[in-house]
């Protein structure tokens, strides 16, 4: 379960690219001219893009229809555009005749496509809530198996659907990007990671730091790559391997706390704020450390005792519903906040574009130019909004065309809120690299189909919805992530939007093409076959769970949702209380905050440790030595981050030749051993 | 079966203590007077060395009569002889009472006093061959249950016997001690960290480099006493845990090599040589890799097929005959050469103390001093000769007297051969920190009832003749790891030589005291009850064997034994020649050690690999900064050994309380996974 949700989740992370934060890389950089944004886009860049959203297409579908775990493949995404048109450019140079040299710029935007487009693959749902449409699935539930709430899958009706969801999400969150990028100064974790990568593969010869970073970015590659590869060897089975190590004991374990030495983990902690990984582990302690085992407790009072564990009218409801809750505590806040700022500097007739402008006050060189670049195309909130309106128009005829279930007005209300989603989504994972698009999808699933009942077809309404709210959500936070990319490799605003707008496009006509040659050529959805997809059925099944209604949530659900709300707002805005008034101490910066602490409420705390091991790391190199550390962690935290991706790669490659790692290294308690060992014996 | 040679054989394995090759170290010392050697032994210090021993005693009595796995305990003696030594006179120095300061050389002393005296509680059989012996042993055996192969235990017997024969093995090595640590200048791995542990507590103030020392062996200690502790708690029973980790796989595990995370090893095999740590290597690819596997190809053919692996007439022969006859081939040509060496020096008029003088012409300041010290009070030859001859003509009367199976002449017999084995284990101690005197042990057990006949009573002779040899061989490999912790602390020759005939008779006399409360109290030596003593039947097993002689050896395994001799000689006479008539390349220096190729035949090759990866890590330190890695490698090192050591304590503890770990991390391969999954689901 761990597992499932955290690379379910971790697929939806997009990483852009970009450098972090070297001294003076950009001043190494200056010899090299930034091509306008048309000549970011190359042809050989669109055809290496092309190539590889194929590749990456199929694997993504393969990986989803057997498991349901994809690893995230940014950086494999950065690596292979690099490695083939530097390959293609090496040639032509040689062939004498290269006319244009490979930017980083030009880098950047194939893996914004090529990730864009894999990203499609997965927030498709042709293994999830689409997939859930269909009889096969619905035969596998106990209800809901009737005409109007089953719909026959084929590939044209599915990519018209695809095609009119993909788009909404680039134009909902484009207007923000100042604030994200410039304002607030998300990190971006992953993004981060792999524009450092992108940037040390372009940087000039003679480039002595840089050299030497990119030697230290190798070495941590290395051996990150390396150590995903080890581990692979003891991971045979579920619950086996190096990922499922009770660190701190078996206890600790089943309450999902422990180390599970993920290399890209420690990197991404490396990466945050100390806050932010602080803030994970008091959420993870908060939550299944206290709560849990109380609302436990009450098991066969609160919730029936006799429902599966990932039940969410169980304790699993508590989890998911608390956490949600908590995020859209924070997340609203932020956007009344900014509504609110935004409103009164209009009032005070200054112009909104002035929190990016002062660009000539900054006084970081680095800084200052990528401010400068990303600042330079704009794309007007006109075309943005107006690119928005005009989509969800088509959207709202075109879809109750495919879902006669599904009303003009209900898909209208989805395309109101999903901006606030999607705005909550890109910040969160700006923060904490997270993307929780699958999660916002679920809760558009029970709403939809509680708002308009089983005989309805509110089964199939509340997967519909689902494709709407996810594929919103998570573009939205994949786009920021590349605008992060973009901003820290001087690419521009606009050249990543085509990028994405192109890899959307690709990803909307491969992903239905790939999953129906699957879906014509194996029994696809069959529980004992090759292709199981595992998420069809549970999709589907909160589907049922919304159309009988959130009375059916379990007690106090609704009362804790709504103290965890309230206790998110009002965290944020004791913090901006103290910021504004607690000037001496600084106070504010050591209050945790609630978008951080929500995430493990629902995953546990294992990626929490490895981040505040990460933390830890960082902690005691700047002890030992502030400048190195400041120097050559996110060259390390790159490398970690990269090399465990990269591995990603060979690992579906076996997966998929149905090479299974010879050993498993199990963990059981003394007795349960003892009883193992006279079985063997 | 691997763990418990390990721990066995480690459990001879005794650390003097010493500081390795710091560059100025004592330079720091200057200040600091050093006692003479009658002041080394203080009454304080032979206080705690008795309180010490006691709780030693019972601490490997249990251990042996539960599992016999026992750990090293010298560091061990080394830190808690400081503790409370220090304590007491921080206390009497407030007081206003303190005479005498406390030197590292009292700390020596004290070490080497408990660790003769734990030694005793191992060599003294009392869980092994004595025990075997007894009626509740000789029932649970096929054969030699007779009145002329068993003998009743009893606490009078047992102390005569080990007085009689655990003082040989001090006076049979004390000559070679100029030739073993001046010309030799043999590592003994643990007795130097000991030693540098010592050295460091006793640093004094104001000594820069020192301190900084200190301070990387103190987390180095730290460090690998932590991961003692974590490992401890994923080791639930045998075959879990780290030590059983199949890091290059299960083939490869099944012919033992991998790499068992033990902090020790990887230490000592950052103290000695490259060459020796290659050369363990390349006889464990040679044996386990390649040797094993074609004889085991012949089962059914050279050996029967029915046999339990444990068999020494089955492979378990090969493994054990081969190791003794490529040691014994390496051992005997060092002792032909030095006799050879010593005997020409003596035609030509020089004095054979000739090797250890030339102290004037020692440049190295550290070194003079160190050597100036080791030869200041001498220890007679004529003293330990005489001294030898003595307890070997007391031995051979009163011996008979105990055990009438047991001839004079076969007793002088084992005391000719003695001090050739005692030599050979004192010389591949010092090389590769691994002492075999429980083979030795073996091998007497095997020569001795095949020599009386089970008529006569083999079974009994044979055990009784194990003591007679482990105790000398291991007694005399212990002395000259002290002898090494003695040179490198300045310690007196003569003040630990005193501490370890003192710690030998405390053992004499605690050890079957000890053992003589379990055996009252419990009924040791029951398989199902909790104090099994598993060595006792092994090594009645072992004299079973014997008592049929040596034509029951696998086919062609005495053929191989000879090759493998003769062999060992070769490679010893080539690195002779080569050393004296190639001095361009110095190719010698790449010759393989037989006797280091030897000990993983027997063992396998984990601890080889630990060792290669100390080496390695010392390597790329050296690479990376070679003037660091010589100051600082050792403490490293020492940390490493003695952290991992000190865990021994409350491991011990938690087992002697009947605690078990929680968690038992197992390797299983993905079928046998499946069947568990199966079970436990």
């Amino acid at each position: 379960m761990a597992t499932e949700d955290k690379h379910d989740d971790a697929a939806l992370v997009d990483s852009g690219g970009g450098a972090a934060d070297p001294v003076s890389l950009e001043k190494e950089f200056e010899e090299m001219a930034v091509p306008s944004w048309r000549n970011q886009i190359t042809i050989r860049s669109v055809v290496v893009s092309v190539i590889l959203s194929a590749v990456f297409n199929v694997i993504v579908c393969k990986l989803n229809l057997s498991t349901g775990v994809i690893p995230s493949l940014n950086v494999a995404a950065g690596l292979l555009g690099f490695a083939m048109v530097k390959g293609w450019t090496v040639l032509m140079e040689k062939a004498g005749y290269l006319k244009q040299p490979f930017t980083r710029q030009e880098n950047t935007v194939i893996q914004t496509c090529v990730v864009a487009s894999s990203g499609i693959a997965f927030s498709s749902g042709t293994a999830s809530y689409l997939l859930g449409m269909s009889p096969i699935t619905a035969a596998q539930a106990d209800t809901g198996n009737n005409p109007m709430n089953i719909k026959q899958l084929s590939i044209g009706w599915m990519m018209a659907y695809l095609f009119t969801v993909s788009f909404l999400g680039l134009f909902s969150i484009v207007p923000l990007r100042k604030v994200m990028i410039l304002k607030y100064k998300l990190t971006y974790p992953s993004g981060t990671a792999t524009a450092y990568l992108i940037n040390s593969f372009h940087t000039p010869k003679g480039a002595k730091v840089a050299k030497k970073k990119v030697w230290v970015l190798f070495k941590s590659f290395v051996g990150s790559f390396l150590w995903a590869c080890f581990q692979w060897f003891f991971n045979a089975a579920d619950g086996c391997g190096f990922s499922s190590f009770p660190t701190f004991g078996l206890g600790a374990f089943n309450k999902r706390f422990y180390f599970d030495f993920s290399a890209t983990y420690v990197g991404v902690g490396m990466i945050c704020p100390y806050m932010v990984n602080v803030s994970l582990l008091i959420g993870a302690i908060l939550s299944w450390g206290i709560l849990w085992p109380i609302i436990e407790s009450k098991k066969g009072d609160w919730y029936s005792a006799e429902l599966p564990a990932s039940s969410l009218h169980g304790i699993q409801g508590y989890r998911v519903f608390l956490a949600i809750a908590m995020m859209l505590g924070d997340g609203l806040y932020h956007v009344v906040y900014m509504l609110a700022v935004t409103a009164r500097s209009f009032l005070q007739h200054k112009e909104s574009a002035n929190e990016g402008t002062g660009v000539d006050q900054i006084t970081d060189y680095d800084e200052r130019k990528r401010t400068e670049f990303f600042l330079k195309d704009q794309i007007p909130n006109k075309v943005a909004m107006g690119g928005y309106v005009l989509l969800a128009v088509v959207s709202i005829i075109v879809i109750p065309l495919i879902f006669h279930q599904l009303k003009w007005y209900q898909i209208l209300v989805a395309y109101i809120i999903a901006p606030i989603l999607a705005f909550c989504n890109a910040y969160g994972c700006g923060l904490t690299d997270w993307s929780l698009a699958s999660n916002y999808g679920k809760i558009a699933i029970l709403v939809f189909s509680s708002w308009v009942g089983m005989d309805q077809g509110g089964v199939l309404a509340g997967l519909a919805s689902c494709g709407v709210m996810m594929s919103i959500v998570s573009t939205a936070s994949d786009l920021m992530q590349d605008f992060k990319t973009g901003y820290l490799t001087l690419s521009s605003p606009r050249s990543m939007f085509v990028g994405q707008v192109l890899g959307t496009a690709l990803g909307c006509f491969m992903s239905p093409l790939v999953f129906w040659i699957f879906y014509k050529a194996y029994s696809v959805g069959d529980p004992t076959g090759s292709y199981p997809a595992p998420y069809a059925l549970m999709y589907r099944g909160i589907a049922l769970l919304g159309v009988e209604g959130f009375s059916t949530l379990p007690k106090n659900c609704m009362t804790l949702v709504i103290v965890f709300f309230i206790g998110a707002v009002v965290i944020n805005i004791a913090t901006e209380l103290l910021k504004r008034y607690e000037t001496k101490y600084r106070v504010y910066r050591f209050v945790p905050s609630p978008m951080c602490m929500a995430i493990p409420f629902y995953l546990g705390a294992y990626f929490a440790v490895d981040m505040c091991i990460g933390s830890l790391i960082l902690f005691i190199w700047e002890m030992k030595n502030r400048n190195g550390a400041k120097e050559f962690a996110p060259a390390v935290a790159s490398g970690l981050i990269c090399g465990d991706s990269l591995w990603g790669i060979p690992a579906a490659v076996l997966a998929l030749s149905g090479v299974q790692a010879p050993i498993c290294m199990k963990f059981l308690s003394a007795s349960a051993n003892k009883r193992v060992d006279a079985f063997l014996g």
